[in-house]
């Protein structure tokens, strides 16, 4: 067996979120790579993929991991090569593989991920956005970004981020501790359309964590709550503390990194 | 009578064109427009609507200017904001309004303006675009962006553009002399995925101009022409002999400019 890794893309509206469901109708990012990595390989079984970052409905990728073992002798770059072709001439134009390379053996997206980037997109003008519409979060109220910052700052380092995770998905025992390297606050030009991109880096995320955060930095910026509130609600370790989980649309999970030698075979 | 100027993006996908068609089953930009400012402003009659620069079926426009007439007295900015928001929540979202304001007597979007900005995307990698996939040309193969800026400095000044021009919209006796002043070739990223971007400035332009000259300069770029080829093409009045039309979705009309006298009321 050997271990591959692939680099893909996709546009969050067009599926149920990346994971498979029981459901086959229900068509999900994991469900039709799987299926299409199958029919391109000629595989009498589905090959079980794990990616880097799980996303929910909605929710774009621009260069989402996926490991998989494959029976048979290592593919070289020139097979690798045909292979993205061929998945991309199979999949859906919402979808773009991007990359296929061998990785060591044992390899796992999930697992030997060591930082992880989104990009969380805010169109904040009066009138609605045009181009970014599918791949931003229409803000119409003037947004304080100086606030916005300040806000965000408290976020960075090791805390328990509990308050800022589906309630649901983390019970009382679960590990809810995650570190922040970096949130930034840009502003991007797309076709034209400014918008307000917060850059946030860490190891792991909780579920729908940047969504919350950003729904919670946001109130902030539009002076509904104090930066300093951020500070309780971190302490408070309570979902109902935060703000509004902001929408799937404007979230794009970046990329991932991973240590050089999982890439040396 | 007042005369007005209001700045619209549209998402070109969704209409035939800028302009309103006899049938009106067809949906236009300029129909779609002035349906919503007669229901807004509750005018007996469409207003006659002029734009800045007409666009093909999938052309898109992030700073189209439209000019028109209403009777009564000047609107002032409080009621040009209302008027604003309420055509935004009359017309799609792939058509968005984003200012409106009193002109001079007599303002022409079209006969006033003193130069035009094209914008060309094109997305430059062996696997397919996600995010950019409906607003960039997709040219897998390598492009030779310093052939494509040598042979593109050849088209700037003033010229017969005849070759450049859709052919049944040329008749022999048509001036089609234009000048362009600016051609630029820059790398922009779009939510991380990198297109290449051509800037195009002049003073007018004729039925698919910008599109002909970017499906020419492209064959350059791949090997397929030299740049002085260009300048035979030029040369010779003949649009049979310049390259391929490149594809509606890739080109947006990025602005245009107009003398600040017209807007001195």
């Amino acid at each position: 067996m050997n271990t591959y890794a692939l680099t893909l893309s996709y546009e969050g509206l067009d599926f149920s979120g990346f994971a498979r469901q029981k459901d086959d109708h229900i068509t999900t990012v994991q469900g039709t790579l799987e299926q299409a990595l199958a029919t391109v390989l000629r595989l009498d079984t589905l090959p079980q993929t794990i990616c880097a970052g799980r996303t929910d409905a909605g929710v774009h990728a621009l260069s989402q991991v996926v490991s998989f073992e494959l029976p048979g002798p290592g593919l070289d770059t020139t097979q690798c090569g045909q292979i993205v072709r061929s998945l991309n001439a199979l999949t859906p134009a919402s979808m773009s593989v991007r990359d296929l390379h061998l990785a060591c053996g044992g390899f796992s997206a999930r697992f030997d991920a060591i930082s992880r980037e989104y990009r969380y997109y805010i169109f904040n003008e009066p009138y609605p956005p045009t181009f970014a519409g599918g791949f931003a979060w229409h803000v119409p109220q003037k947004l304080n970004l100086d606030a916005l910052r300040y806000a965000a700052d408290y976020l960075l380092g090791e805390h328990d981020f509990r308050s800022f995770c589906t309630s649901s998905s983390a019970p009382a025992e679960k590990n809810t501790v995650r570190e922040i390297t970096t949130i930034e606050v840009l502003e991007h030009s797309f076709l034209g359309e400014q918008l307000i991109t917060i850059r946030i880096v860490g190891n792991a995320f909780l579920h729908s964590m940047v969504r919350i955060i950003v729904g919670t930095l946001c109130e902030v910026a539009q002076g509904k709550r104090t930066p300093d509130d951020v500070l309780a609600i971190l302490a408070a370790k309570d979902r109902s503390l935060a703000g509004q989980t902001a929408p799937a649309q404007g979230l794009i999970f970046h990329r991932v990194e991973y240590p050089a030698e999982c890439f040396i075979v």
